[in-house]
């Protein structure tokens, strides 16, 4: 048995899920479906496994679903008034667009034609300023709030911890720095920004109580990264090479899991660590979206 | 000679200032006068020094300045009016409500109300997300505007340095972080806020090669949370008793600086240090509203 914990982020996810399906249920009774819009422009085919994965979540918790499949040559024009379309579409809550688009897209000025108050990806300026302010009526993008909430949910304590995030990417890294360094539950952490031009980012790493890798590079977080009873939270996902397996590849972390995972209190697989918040954290986004939108 | 190096923010903002003013020249010269405008409301006697002290800064560097003073009594429709005015009136490039206005005053709501591309404080939400999403055509507040400049002009290396900001306020704390975790120049530093929450404030502060303090607690930073070499920046101005001044009292910051200055490379005194920074960087970023504004 290994001493350490590995945080069960499909458990996790699954209890998420379940809350999300009964307040939906209880919105249903009072005659409000909450519904989330997801758009693919294109072809890629992991964009439509991951569109399509999203909209079977929306059937089974009972949220109205709405995909919407676009070529690969609509035009930004074409597209923003799809988003337009959705903006006012009152049964719509949540609207989404698979990222990344294709290249003659740009992506930043249709986040931007977003409703932000539809927003529940949290990537509309509204929502980063928001969530830097402090504004709980905000979105917080789903892969930080579901790492917050894998924190909270196994007890780690957060209140004057020493975090370490690794990356600074909006979409990970400087966003979890701004939720963890909140005066809020889960969070009130000092938080540390490390990134490609750390000096020794081992030895800062090294300092953490919680460690969060968020970076996209395979295994790069070794065992000399990590202080004898921290917290690693693993936030990459990266194919790497696989020879034994059919599809030639398999999926692994920021961090050299079997070597670090035995100096950690707890830590996160991948995959089914981190991975399964995200859908969890959307559907959760999407219900507030309903909630706030509809004053409930 | 101490072997310290004091940081002269009088002298830095001379420079900035003296930039500023050839800017405004060459502009004059094509034709643009660049405007500021600064609404106080009520009768708060700092709150006017400042203003006074603005409105002179403009008319020496050749600004055109608009003052609004209005009663204590003012209502925020009101003050949302003169807002919306300032907006509409081309001849201004920058507006700034003092702070604090009096209590009936939202200051959200009118921070809010001020057309983000004349925001020359940095506080509107949209200039907050482009500060996190590194988008340079923000604007940065001017204190921590003010501080990045000081570590600059003294050739200050930020790239790969452990830079500690005490304190999380948007103000100044979180705002300095963010920028100086950027990917740009003056920044890329590996960045941990900490604050009223954080265990053992002084064992992070002694891992910073740039600390930055900004809580407003007098003296609130001895010597022990400082490592030898390493560069202070104290942003506090706090108001302590000394019977020995006519006024009674005397300004002095964050840091002890008799008893940490010895152990620093370099280190802002107060008052001459952060404080002369920032009315300097205010006019700065006024010239860029103008030059922004104007496509120039």
């Amino acid at each position: 048995m290994p001493e350490y914990e590995k945080i069960d982020g499909k458990a996790v996810a699954a209890k998420v899920l379940k809350e999300t399906e009964a307040t939906i249920a209880e919105m249903k009774a009072g005659g409000v479906t909450p519904g989330l819009a997801v758009v693919v422009v294109g072809d890629d085919p992991a964009s439509h496994a991951y569109v399509n994965s999203k909209e079977k979540k929306c059937t089974d918790l009972g949220l109205h679903s709405v995909k919407i499949e676009l070529p690969a040559d609509t035009t930004q024009e074409k597209l923003l008034e799809v988003v337009a379309e959705l903006n006012a579409d009152d049964a719509v809550d949540g609207i989404l667009v698979q990222s990344p688009p294709p290249k003659h897209i740009d992506e930043e000025a249709v986040v931007l034609a977003i409703d932000p108050a539809k927003d529940v990806d949290g990537f509309h300026p509204v929502n980063v300023a928001k969530l830097a302010l402090e504004d709980s009526a905000g979105f917080v993008p789903c892969t930080p709030a579901g790492c917050q909430r894998l924190l909270m949910e196994y007890g780690i304590e957060t209140e004057g911890a020493n975090v370490v995030v690794l990356g600074r990417s909006m979409i990970v890294g400087k966003t979890l720095a701004l939720l963890l360094m909140q005066n809020a539950k889960g969070a009130n952490a000092t938080v540390t920004v490390a990134h490609s031009r750390t000096k020794d980012v081992a030895a800062v790493s090294r300092g953490a109580d919680i460690l969060i890798a968020a970076i996209g590079r395979p295994h790069f977080v070794t065992a000399d990264f990590v202080k004898e009873g921290a917290v690693v939270i693993d936030v990459g996902i990266n194919r790497i090479e696989d020879a034994s397996r059919k599809s030639g590849y398999r999926l692994v972390g920021d961090v050299d899991f079997d070597r670090v995972a035995p100096k950690c209190k707890a830590i996160t697989p991948v995959p089914g660590g981190v991975g399964p918040m995200t859908i969890a954290m959307l559907m959760a986004n999407t219900v507030k979206a309903a909630k706030m939108r509809r004053g409930i």
